[in-house]
């Protein structure tokens, strides 16, 4: 008889958190008893699961009691406090926030890169941040036919990154620009920061926080995730990492353009790349110059995939390459990840 | 005496030829007589200069007879066919189309940056793409002091850079979006393409057609262009270029995320970078992570400098350094260029 589980979705009513709840709905996990948690604020709400009516709790330690996975996206503070009294009551989180990532004792994990990882899990398992997840999520294939020594990524971020209030942002300040009204801004380029600056038709090169050597939090993440995931070492050299995060006025979907330098240029050229590209789970290949085919944010947005286009070698330096890569950030880069991460688990019956 | 120029603009009704206008009202250029020249359509229209109203004709080649300067942005198939009669008529040509860029005979000028190739012109100069000369404005002072070796370049470049009317499809497309509606598109990615995408809320990573290598050609001019403007040569390996150019939807102002490595890693750290910057004509440094400032497209519009932030060295490749360049591409990156070529020819009687 197949177990039915018990799931506490911490954060329900955010951006990502109601995508946890339908990626749920269409995932493989059997699901006995559903539990949304959140802040007090949001208690009392009711949100949707299959045919079912549930009321968002307030999330307390004791709220964990009979929980067999939780998956957690209310902020890093918020899974630090909650996710290790949920492993003492006995159940296994799958965390979206940056709170555990960069443990060694936690493992980073996009399914189709490095599932393995879970099974040294000992009740919390991180999801990457979203601009990492699509990058090594194309990146992967790669480098197993040719390696890699060097990656140098652009990033082309939604705003939808900041959270639900963040898109709203960036809807409003889109129609005061086209009234002819000067644009506001409270959340843009980071909630907490001391100053504020509008995202619609225009380029914010800052998502989180600084960084003393000047990098910003994110390009810091971008780095060493890639890293610990693609090598289960965050501070490894065999790879080197260059990451510029800039967030673009665009509501859902991530843009990245790749480029790197693979270790073995004899094994790849741009025909080969494209084919392993082809093969990898959770890639779909978007390229073809004639047809004007390529990623574009609009058509990643409510999907699932990892986009790859523009693939072409560096004419002027052998073993260089371009990809451009799209994924919908919060369900690629999150909520889709996270759900598959708990599947997985099931599936291999690692909880 | 001083002697007093006639000056005909080529093309005066466009989004760069009204810019041209008020660049040249601004300049140092003693400008006599003004004949603005455009299409038969736009032929009749009224400007203002000075404080005088001039009437656009329609441009023929005995439209340049007296002519001493042509400043030229009417598309590159109207500079191919006129040009070189203006020239015959014994005017200097300054030339914002791609038309003659890539001739050996022409130089490739952004003025603080080349200036003294301005004096082998046979009659016609070329203007570089907006996206190269913003770039090789903040990439000169470095090469001077420490060399290039490798730059890979990653661009977020504004809807007006495809034109006028570009402008408004945008406008459209963003308020279509807002009010629920599917979003039109005639112009985005490329005019004469066969396939159009919005670009509002998108990202479209094609700029002009498609070479047979795979790269667009934006990006094989931003390859050729920076080296003729650095190197004399267009085709110069002494530093590898590689660029990959994306349409964000921004009115004005490009961005670019520029990685490079430079050839004397002992005679360059991010101190010294930022010193040598802030010294270089034409270039203003807007770094400062502590107060989140940093280069952003709508602070840049309407402006004439190449803004450059985010200085910092890569901490996994010595000798690697990463800049985010802003600049007006309208104005620096077009008109503004244009016409401090024409003062530099007029200051320095190499016309």
């Amino acid at each position: 008889m197949t177990k039915n589980y018990t799931v506490a979705i911490l954060g329900a009513t955010g951006a990502v958190g109601t995508r946890l709840l339908s990626q749920l709905e269409q995932s493989e996990i059997p699901v006995g008893q559903i539990k949304l948690l959140a802040s007090k604020r949001s208690a009392g709400k009711q949100l949707q699961f299959h045919d079912q009516s549930v009321v968002v709790e307030e999330a307390t330690p004791a709220s964990f009691d009979g929980v067999d996975i939780v998956l957690a996206s209310a902020g890093g503070a918020v899974s630090k406090r909650l996710l290790p009294e949920a492993v003492k009551r006995g159940a296994v989180c799958v965390d979206n926030t940056s709170a555990f990532r960069m443990d060694p004792a936690v493992p980073l994990v996009v399914p189709e890169v490095n599932a393995s990882a879970l099974q040294k899990h000992q009740g919390i398992i991180a999801n990457p941040n979203c601009s990492t997840i699509q990058m090594v999520a194309a990146l992967k294939p790669i480098y197993d036919t040719a390696g890699l020594k060097q990656v140098v990524v652009s990033t082309y971020q939604a705003g939808s990154g900041a959270g639900q209030r963040a898109i709203q942002e960036l809807d409003q300040q889109a129609q005061q620009h086209l009234d002819g009204q000067t644009m506001t801004s409270e959340i843009f380029p980071v909630k907490g920061a001391a100053r504020h600056y509008p995202l619609a038709f225009n380029l914010l090169p800052q998502i989180d926080v600084f960084e003393p050597d000047g990098s910003t939090h994110e390009e810091w993440k971008m780095v060493h995730e890639t890293k610990k995931i693609l090598l289960d070492d965050m501070d490894a050299t065999a790879i080197k990492v260059n990451a510029t995060c800039v967030r673009v006025p665009v509501v859902i979907g991530h843009g990245e353009s790749v480029y790197f330098e693979v270790a073995h240029p004899e094994k790849m050229n741009p025909t080969k790349m494209k084919e392993v590209l082809q093969q990898a789970p959770g890639v779909v290949v978007q390229d073809d110059p004639a047809t004007q085919l390529y990623p574009q944010p609009i058509n990643a947005a409510g999907t699932t995939a990892t986009y790859v286009g523009r693939i072409r070698a560096d004419l002027e330096n052998q073993g260089g390459y371009n990809l451009w890569v799209v994924a919908d950030n919060l369900l690629k880069g999150a909520a889709a990840n996270t759900v598959a991460i708990a599947a997985t688990l099931v599936k291999n019956q690692w909880l």
